[in-house]
């Protein structure tokens, strides 16, 4: 889930419980705060505090609520670690701390540090195009060991997802959990939990629909659905050329659709009029093509 | 400067007042915390606080100091340059926030955003290998019009640091300080203003004579340094493989040399016993081969 | 297919002719010739003549023949394409000159300059480990205006495939292939063409089965073939760590099993004695692991 | 030196002769056939080969010849070194065959079956950006023993240069030659033996002079050349965005002045009418800023 802003620092706490309802009454199985398109990095401890206590507020225990505590500080860690206790979270999620590249023994060498001093379960976070770190399945082996009961594969590597599931396929409780959203009936289908997809915050009707279909092996539907995803991506995602244009894009997107405010934390800065126009009209080019979208948008009576 | 831990967020107070002590008596002209080989990334706010002050508390204005507060988080940016103000600090230094890659305008955008509320002077810091974005050319000017006097380039490109010398022939008062060890003379001979070098937390002495002999056009003497300087990047910072293997080996010697501890924060670990006695080997070798080595370290008495 | 030697620039004509007996035997639906795993750009233009006549001569159409002539000097491709209509081959299989990597619109501007030469239709190549370049959709797109008929794919890249199948969901006869073993069900269950597979030189059978068990979206079946191809990936290819350790192990492979010679052309050099009893013992282990591998052996007699 | 054609796969035989008695008149040390700047991977064995004798029977031996005889193929270089030999050749150059990388032992075992066949001594070429491997300084200790006698570095990293030279410093018969323009003059003044310069087709006498007053300590001059050094890169080589942007360029601006065809080889072109007339602006913008410009083209008489 993304954060709502809105201002430097300052969350938007309407647009946070619209967006939340939102998604529950979409159907999803869980939430995680605080991921890449979450922003966690970009804000500051306060806030990010404030936003587990507010979201687990919100969310009451209705499905579970995992929270992202990756920090090139280890005591940044440990602090957002107590919070999601304290505020009720299930579980934590950790990646690999991002400033300069670690070897995958020191990352082992850092878990085994850091877990003792864990209040929850946690699951890995692998998403080496901002951490500069592939953890090897040797690593996921090892980090299994130390406590880890899942992993959250952002890689978009869907060969090395299947080498996870080969190599867990007798620890059916270790859960592998795809974060590209393109390969999620494939992860499902083959051995995979399920999937974390951004795009869930604007259409999280339609990939609870997709997972299902993966679910029940309908390879017609995942056609379908995925054409629906090709087309996200290619209409919703790609508006700009900014290396945080996902964020952007989805807070553009729940902006338009009236869910809460686009702003965008530093060092990054939320879309202008003209790209904000552009998804205007792309949302209504994949409305009119795609009624699986309107349907999507009628859970909370938007219309365009 | 590196910065002197004895544990998990502990300052390692004697071994810092020991080890400013130790570069000032070696000469150097200036002192920059908290940069990439500082740690700053890996350290609580509230450990960075009392290093600087402490810091600066020891240095009492008899060099200048420069801060690096470069952080993904905003806020975090902004009391650090607070914190530096109010000890005492000349300057801060900033760097690309750095888990999602940024776009040239989009670090210019939020220079703009950022450097209005700045209480000191700052330089830029180019380091493309833990920040993922290269500042170009332009980029620096456009930098340079939002008020940065100068930059520090750790991009090993001397290529680089040449054209930013080209590009600013005219502006004498804007500082172009290489970052790399090893071409600290050539930067200095062909119009940078000097070098920032991790290796002068163990020889201060001989990098001021570098310096200095690049100053004075001194080819034979560069020629001479280098093969020493070459040498130390073989024996002292080549120990390991990992990326912070500057960081360890730096600590590492100092703790040979009985001026600091030799801790390092997570989520990276000091080295081990048998990486420990291959320093103290090879600074054996050094220190053998080189009279030079011996000279610095009669500075504070150190003797093998 | 692999090109097998019997020393430099030697073909080994008994194992060519064993080779191609195998995999038709095996059910393969056409071959490759010289492409990465043929070593095509290591042999002298003689060597890949006398190949592409005799290989012709041996398969005498019972199946589709494409030959590939990627070459960085286009007088090289021309003069393949030549020898390949006249052996009576089908189709040419054209990837990017590979020196200097090449920008998008010079590899169009190069397929304009060579296509109208062609005496054959074309197949593209996407290959950019090797070649620097990853072929956009619009190149792709360009590519078929100017004639191509279909592409093979080894970026890789699933989410890329699935776009080219987007792309080109109106023109079924623009043929989508595969060039990663592990995703060919994907890409066919989904609408590709098939697969090329350099494994299926050693079990051709196994390949073809995976191929038809995606053909009949048979879930299971894939499953099950899936974890066989993951363990030959690991057991066979996974010797060694050279670039070109899928040649070396697949003709190692071949050699064990007495098909043909294991030598590989300058400047790779055949895995060593270690390297090849590694080999028996790992054969010995796939097919203590899974009959489907001694059934494949079964086809040409070869017992271990 | 460039490869001048006038067609595909033709030599531009009058052109060829005007440039070699341009270069031998600006003064260059000697000349270095079917480099990367030389297009040699592009053209026929044929082309390669009457262009290998034309030059060396123009060149009549008053300055020494070396010839690139790199090739994916080893029957190729073999043929290229014989040419090469019954020319009247001085030397070979051998890069690293660069379809699939190589591993640093793998390129010393070509060495060693490729040298003991060679019918001339050879230099090394350090390529990485084309070829996939940086020569480690092992491997270059292993060529020395093998039989090279030098090396050109065109990876653009000095502190591999230097320490070449801290390597080899003891062995001044092993020729160190920067194939970096900008870094031609600290790769002489601290222990290198010259460059070699794609620049130096258009402005041979420059490059000498930049090469002498490196010779001669002179820092002030290094200071100045190099200034105009950095002006021919931003204003020769860097029109357009083409990875073949040096060689378009380098013939371009002998085609504008009236040395030799600007056509080249596929899978690249030449420029268009824009970018021809830019390159005229700049060349004139050149020669108005710098008279040694001017004093370089009254070489031949060349005129604006």
């Amino acid at each position: 889930m993304i954060t709502p802003l809105k201002g430097g620092d300052q969350l938007d706490e309407q647009g946070l419980e619209r967006l939340i309802e939102y998604v529950i009454a979409g159907g999803v199985h869980g939430i995680f705060l605080l991921g890449t398109t979450g922003e966690a990095t970009n804000l500051s401890y306060q806030l990010r505090q404030d936003f587990i206590e507010k979201a687990c507020a919100i969310i009451r225990k209705r499905i579970p609520v995992m929270v992202g505590i990756t920090d090139t500080s280890i005591s940044g860690s440990l602090e957002m670690a107590t919070v999601s206790k304290n505020a009720g979270a299930d579980a934590l999620v950790i990646s690999t701390p991002y400033y300069l590249p670690m070897a995958q023994h020191e990352f082992v060498n850092y878990l085994e540090y850091l877990v003792p001093q864990l209040p929850l379960p946690f699951l890995l976070y692998n998403m080496p195009s901002c951490t500069k770190m592939h953890m090897s399945v040797k690593t996921v082996k090892k980090a299994k060991e130390i406590g880890a009961i899942g992993i959250k594969d952002s890689s978009g590597d869907l060969g090395y997802l299947y080498a996870l599931i080969e190599e867990f396929k007798d620890s059916p409780d270790f859960s592998i959990i795809c974060g590209t959203e393109i390969f999620i009936p494939e992860s499902v289908i083959f051995g995979g939990r399920g999937g974390i997809a951004g795009g869930a915050n604007i259409f999280p009707g339609l990939f609870v629909n997709y997972y299902e279909a993966a679910l029940a092996n309908d390879l017609y539907k995942i056609s379908r659905l995925r054409e629906i995803v090709i087309q996200i991506e290619k209409k919703i995602y790609n508006i700009g050329t900014s290396a945080a244009k996902h964020i952007k894009s989805i807070k553009c997107a729940l902006s338009v659709l009236e869910i809460c405010n686009d702003f965008v934390a530093q060092p990054f800065q939320q879309f202008g009029l003209n790209e904000k126009e552009q998804m205007k009209q792309n949302i209504n080019e994949l409305i009119a093509t795609y009624p699986e979208i309107q349907a999507e948008f009628d859970i909370l009576k938007i219309t365009d």
